[in-house]
This record gives C-alpha cells, sequence and structure tokens, in this order.
C-alpha cells in the first residue's frame, strides 16, 4: 500500500521531493517570492536541529549573540573579495520610514563583515583572545531559482565566527568545527557525509581555504550541506583587527566562520525519507512514538495514557493520538510525518494479552506482550532504526560511489546513474570548468590522499596534483 | 564601595541605564545606525527567556513555524488600519540582486499579514481550527531615537498567532496569554507589571481591543512590556479568512495575536539594577553562582570545582572563576554582570571550616560552614533573593502609585515624583490628548473597576467612563 499524494521516488524524484514537503507539511510557499513559510511539522525538525548543535557549540567553548540584520553598502564593500561574491544576490533596503536612504544597506547575506566590524572595537591585547561566537539568524540570497530547503530567498542558518591569536589556534578551530558537522550528520542525521577542501574556485569567497561537509542523496545528486573557513588575516586587515600580542608587537587577527542551514532538512529527506513519505532519524524526529488506539475500550485508553507516561519520563517523546478519525487514517498521517515509532493497541489483541510495534523505516510490525518493558523495547527499536538509516545510507552512497580517471566513463556514469566520482585532477581552473559541461559536474572536495607519480587529471592527462571527489550539484 | 563605571541612579538614570548596559557588556552600538550588537551576556538572557516562555507557550497548545521576513506591499496594504500605523515606520527592500523590485516589499514590522495569508490558504473547515502558532524572530521599525533594548530598529520578540471558530474562543485565548505574560513577570522576572485594556487611541493598529502590560521603572517612568491583541473578524474579512463552520455555514475566522520582545531585558535593567551594576533574578540569570577561590590552594580548588559540580547536578548553573584576575577584581566582575550568588573559599577561612556567601542583591556577606549542604543553602538564598527583588519591586511601585482626579496633583506629581496614577476618564480622546501635555503622561491601560455615579474624569470633570492608570512613556 503507498500513500497516493506522494509520486513514485524512481519515476520522477524532483516531484516526489516536493510531494513529500507537501505531504508531511513541513513548508508551503509563501505570497512573498521564493521565500517559505516552516510549518510546525518542518520548524520541530529545525528546533530539535538547534538545540543538538546549540549544545555541542557550547561544549566547545562558544557563546551565541545577535549582530544586525542590515549592512551599511560601505561596510559590506571593505573586503573586496566578499562584496564580488555576495552582491549579485544581495536584497537591499533604500527606504527607511518616511525616506530614502543616503547608503543603501543589504539585508545580510552572511555576517562577516558585522562581526569583523565589532570584533574591530573589542579586541585590543592577547588577552581580549579568543572570541568564540555564533549567532542564529535568518539570511538572504536573491536566487533566481528556488525550491524549499534547498534553495530559497531567505532562509534560517547559524554562523560562528572567530577570532584568535594565532595562526595555529584559528586552524585548530575551522577544523574541529568541521569534525563538529561530521559527527552531527553521522550521530543524529544518520547521514554519511564526506568532508575535505574546496578548490580554489569553489571555496567562500573570502576565504583562505574552505572545508566543506558534502552528503550524497538518494538520487546520486550531490548537497554542499556545511561549510567551515579559515580566513587568516584577510578581514582583519580589511577591517583593522589589530591586538598587542605577547611581545607587545600589534599583530592581525586570525579568524574563522562556520555554518550550517535550513537546507539539512531537504538533506534528510533526500536521503532517507520514501514513497510513503517523511522517514526521519529517531534522533532528529521531534516526536519519537506515536501510540495508536484502537477503538474506545477504557482500557485500551488506559494502557496507551501509560505507556505515553512512561516513555515520556524517560526521555522519549511519545503521544497518543485520540482525535476522532479512524485509526488506518492515523496510521498512514503519522506513517507520511515520518514518526519513527508507531504502537497499536487495540481490545481484541489487549485480550490476548498483546500489542503491536510498527517501525517506520522497514514498516514492520512486531508483536509484543503488554506487560513487556515497553521503555527497554521502544529504546532498542529506536537505536536499531538510527543505525539501519544510517547504513542504508552508506550502503546507497557506496553504490554510488566510483573511482576512475576516465574521462568518457565520468560522462558515461553522469548521464546515466550518477553518484560521487573520484577522479585526479590536475589543480587547473580548466579542467574543472569542462567537467562542469558533463550535467554540471563540480569538485565537491579534495581527498587527502597521497598521489602516485602516475596519475593523471581525468580531464587533460596532465600529472596529478591532487585526487578530487566529483558531483553533480544541486 | 561604589562602581565608578557605573552613573548614579538618582543623579542621572539615562546615564545610569546606559552605563549598566556598557559595563555588564549586554549590548553594544553597532555601525548600523539605531541598531544594536546584542553581546554574550545580553544575548544569554534573551535565551533564558526564550526557553521559559517557549516552554509556557507549548504547555498551553502553542506550536512554533517561522514566516517570510519580507511583506509585499500589496499584502501589507489589505488590512488598512494595520499599514496606516507602521507605513511610516517600514523599512523597504527595492532592489533584490541586480535588479530593482517591481513591487517593493517591507522588513516586517510584525507579520499579521503574512500569518492572515497563510491562514486563508489552511482554513477551509472548522475541522482545521484552532491552529495556534507562535515565532521567534527580528522585526525592524524605523525609530528615529533609539536606545539599547527599549527602543531599537530591529529587535528579537515573539509574535503569537491564532485563528479561531468562536468569537468566545479567541477572546479566551487573548485574556489567556494576557495572564502568561504576567505569570512570567511575576514568577521570572520578579516585576509587578499592571494588565488591562488599553484606550481606542493606544490600541493595537487594527486590533478590536489590546490588553498590555505596563511595568513602572525605579525612575517612575511607566513601560509598554507586552500585549495581547484581540483582532475579531477584521484580518480574516481582509484577507478572506472564511471556514465551513459546524452549521454548513461559511463564516470569517476569529484572531488573536500577542507578543513580548527584547525590550524585557531593558525593564530588568530598570527595575532591578542598582548602582553596582546589573542585578537579576535568579530564575532568569543565565549564570546563577559563581564560585571565587581565593589564592591557589589545591585544596580550596578543589572545594570550588566539586560546590560547582553538585550545585550544577541540582540545575543551579555555577561555574568556578580560575581566570588569572585577582579575587577582587572578580567580585566586582561577577557583580557589575549581575550573578545572584558568589561563594568566595579561601585558605584560611577554610582552616577555620568556613565559606562566605555573598548575594547580589542586598550585597551581604553570609559565612557558612564548609561542610553544609551547599545545594540547600544556595537553593534557599535564591528563592530569597527571587523574593525579595519582588517584593522591592512591589514596594517601589506601591510607592509611586498615586490616586487623584484633580489634574493639578496630576501635574505636580508628574513633574515631582513620577509613577502611575489612578483617575478617572471620561472616555474623550481629547482628553487624553490634554494629559499628554503633562510631560508626555499617556493611558496606560484602563482598571476593571466599578464607578460611582459621581466619579468625574480627571481632565474635564465630566462623568467618569473608567478608572485609568496614567503613567510617562518610556
Amino acid at each position: 500500500m503507498k500513500n497516493k499524494a506522494i509520486t513514485s521516488r524512481n519515476e520522477d524524484f524532483a516531484q516526489w521531493y516536493t510531494d513529500v514537503v507537501k505531504a508531511a507539511k513541513l513548508a508551503e510557499y509563501s505570497n512573498t517570492k521564493g521565500c517559505m513559510v516552516l510549518e510546525p511539522n518542518g520548524y520541530a525538525i529545525w528546533e530539535k536541529i538547534q538545540s543538538v548543535l546549540d549544545k555541542m557549540f557550547k561544549q566547545t567553548g562558544h557563546q551565541n549573540v545577535y549582530m544586525p540584520l542590515l549592512i551599511p553598502e560601505n561596510l559590506l564593500k571593505k573586503e573586496g573579495e566578499l562584496i564580488e561574491g555576495f552582491a549579485p544576490e544581495c536584497a537591499w533596503v533604500t527606504i527607511g520610514g518616511s525616506g530614502h536612504l543616503e547608503e543603501k544597506m543589504a539585508v545580510r547575506p552572511t555576517s562577516e563583515t558585522l562581526f569583523s566590524d565589532y570584533y574591530a572595537l573589542k579586541v585590543k591585547s592577547y588577552r581580549d583572545l579568543p572570541k568564540l561566537y555564533n549567532q542564529w539568524c535568518n539570511v538572504m540570497r536573491w536566487e533566481k531559482e528556488t525550491r524549499p530547503f534547498l534553495r530559497t530567498r531567505e532562509f534560517l542558518w547559524q554562523e560562528g565566527h572567530t577570532v584568535h591569536e594565532t595562526q595555529k589556534e584559528a586552524e585548530e578551530e575551522t577544523l574541529q568545527m568541521l569534525k563538529v558537522y561530521e559527527k552531527f550528520f553521522k550521530e543524529y542525521l544518520a547521514i554519511p557525509a564526506i568532508t575535505g577542501k574546496k578548490t580554489e574556485k569553489e571555496k567562500f569567497a573570502g576565504a583562505e581555504y574552505t572545508y566543506t561537509v558534502e552528503s550524497l542523496m538518494y538520487n546520486g545528486v550531490a548537497l554542499q550541506s556545511g561549510t567551515s573557513h579559515y580566513f587568516g588575516q584577510k578581514f582583519s586587515k580589511a577591517y583593522d583587527i589589530k591586538f598587542l600580542n605577547r611581545n607587545n608587537e600589534w599583530e592581525y587577527a586570525y579568524q574563522t566562520s562556520w555554518g550550517v542551514t535550513t537546507r539539512m532538512i531537504g538533506a534528510l529527506i533526500m536521503v532517507h525519507s520514501d514513497e510513503n513519505g517523511l522517514v526521519l532519524p529517531p534522533k532528529i524526529a521531534p516526536r519519537q512514538v506515536a501510540i495508536v488506539p484502537i477503538g474506545t475500550d477504557e482500557q485500551v485508553i488506559n494502557l496507551c495514557k501509560d505507556y505515553s507516561k512512561k516513555l515520556n519520563e524517560n526521555d522519549i517523546t511519545a503521544f497518543v493520538d485520540l482525535s476522532e478519525k479512524s485509526p488506518g487514517f492515523k496510521f498512514a498521517e503519522h506513517e507520511v510525518n515520518g514518526i519513527p515509532v508507531r504502537i497499536e493497541i487495540g481490545k481484541r489483541d489487549l485480550d490476548n494479552g498483546q500489542i503491536t510495534i510498527a517501525r517506520r523505516d522497514t514498516r514492520e510490525k512486531i508483536n509484543l506482550s503488554k506487560d513487556c518493558d515497553i521503555v527497554e523495547n521502544v529504546r532498542k527499536l529506536m537505536i536499531d532504526i538510527q543505525d539501519n538509516l544510517y547504513n542504508n545510507a552508506l550502503k546507497r552512497r557506496e553504490e554510488l560511489t566510483y573511482k576512475t580517471d576516465d574521462l568518457e566513463e565520468v560522462k558515461q556514469i553522469m548521464n546515466t546513474k550518477p553518484g560521487f566520482i573520484h577522479a585526479h585532477w590536475c589543480g587547473d581552473e580548466e579542467c574543472e570548468l569542462k567537467m562542469k559541461e558533463i550535467r554540471g559536474t563540480k569538485s565537491r572536495c579534495i581527498l587527502e590522499e597521497e598521489l602516485k607519480e602516475t596519475d593523471k587529471c581525468v580531464v587533460c592527462g596532465r600529472k596529478a596534483k591532487h585526487m578530487v571527489v566529483w558531483g553533480i550539484q544541486y
């Protein structure tokens, strides 16, 4: 039995994605073009993501702050590469109250400029360092083509911005935050992301270098899912962040930034979901267990409530669905919403001492004794679901990962069953541009791999400089 | 001993306020005119406020969502009174990417329009009702004069927007959320707010009526600190939110909205703080206990850590200050930052079996045995501090609350020792405008009080219609 509101994933992946977003009530288009409404089911996933990541940030010594939404044009222009990268996609405020502004202001596309401006004011001595700040906020980039979660003119994110005394400390921070993201993807989102440095062409405007977290969607398309940048002294020189170092000399500070966005919800959908709607890893599901009474028998209802109480007392988010819908309707609804575990309790089963547990990932049903330790059983099942989703995603990624230095083979793969291609590269941007002609294939990241003398660039055949992972970009 | 960086509260209240904000590192001016940077100490208070209120909202059945930042002009214009109220203070985006927009868009000053537009799409039957949504976000109003927390062009807030089947249910919601705010002010912020309806002149643009939460600052000035609006069918008619009711007839839905902002942090400062900096009620303080070792003795440090561990395990947020500063410097720093409880441990005291606890509110020091139940002692002390702050604020409010129907007396009070004045009013806007001539005195709210036949309007002397609380407005 398949959910009729949802297009088959294999027939039309793009439509399937849109159908899942709609059927699971995650987001809705709005009359503000290119922007979406995050509905309760979608926003609750973001809240869960926030609560987990925020704890990880605080455990690594970071503090939250809030910077202004608007950036005066002059301030944005100070770092040349940044404005070059972002100017074409800024939204500009030109009228404030009843008058035209003397200087237009950008709605922040990112906040390096405001953090740097603030740090210039506050950092005077090595004793003021490091500053390890993060903010959760909305940003805006004037995209032409938009899709819910994946690319919208406004999106929600966190942006960490840190400033350090030494290059070493800043580089360690950049790498540390990459590892935090990687861990979060693996342990919470159940996504086996790959990580590495971006090429010069693909790095962030204004960074010395950029680390990226790349995930592979079910259809073999790659999604840039998080980044961590090392800025060196680029911004500190542009914004004059100078401090007296331990030798009592003035020195420009060293900076980093790192961020992830609501796009991760898009990744969650495209990695785990199926023809019946959303599938969520239990550790990121806002509601983990739906308990559905079949019929209105008092004993049944009481057992439902009893289970719910026990589960919630043990930090498992459960609820009893007492709405006036048929059990079948409820089953379908909780399924399309991606609730990892469903408990069904009916009078007849109960008389036989039984209850039924359905898991969302495999859709299997298991019978258990009504007197079982419900907390332990659900806990174990959730661990199993979490592992199973990760393993399936890993298997899929491995299935769609290819190693070749033959350009014809690259074309054939990308045109039939795309995925991550590991292929050598000479380091020349020309060759990256030639790869792009193949269905927009781009370098995703550079792998830290030792090369052999004989390794050749997949495009030009010259001596290879790097092993690169390539993919079709969302 | 007084903190020298802070102006005396009685000498120059405005400067004292600015000094406290700066000395406690709550917020900093930014190069985006009229907007502030919320620094870690300030933002942490907002996070605490959010976590408490969000739980209260969820317990009363509300769900969080997120609506777009920008509102197309046409959409904003649909409800006439709203646009009239907000148009003069909107910031407008007119350029997106490389082109001028066909229709300019407002940075949201509030989101009635977007919620209503969304509800029009989603609400078709009484079965779709109620929808009880809230969002935490930034909003923008192009103010001319700004002050940190009290009035800034951008601020953070929550805005609840609900839609109901009946007038009764919507009115109950409006009142319920007023009570939630009142409880939050009393139990967490330790502020004895007064509540009631706004007059027609002072109500929210587009509302049928507005309830308000009004607090009195230490200097006798009133601060509107939260509002809860009943919209009736005004927005549902403008935005076409129609549903099939239980009689199978089309009916316009009934709406509410309610919000509080970062301005509450301004209220916290102006109600509780003193000449030594910030004073925070323990229940809203991000860090509740600072433990300061005097000297570097290992036994001392170990006891500090042991206390910290025990307190944190019992949900009291404590930290040991091991920074390389003198104890005196640390004491002053934790004091100016408003940390409610400080524990001081020195070698000599310890040899005598003693430790010292200092409370921020009264600055008293208490000696305790080193073997005391530290958790119980701190817990009791925090309850005592919380109560004491509330009682002091209540006492101050009562001291500055006057009852008179003599206009000359009103003038005299407002020009010497202002506060809340309870005075009768005929209901005529003319009389409100005359009151405003007295140092900007405005009606704060209408009290639900039975009137006598002989009660007369404080301004015109005609028959009174309401008992009103008046105050000078921030």
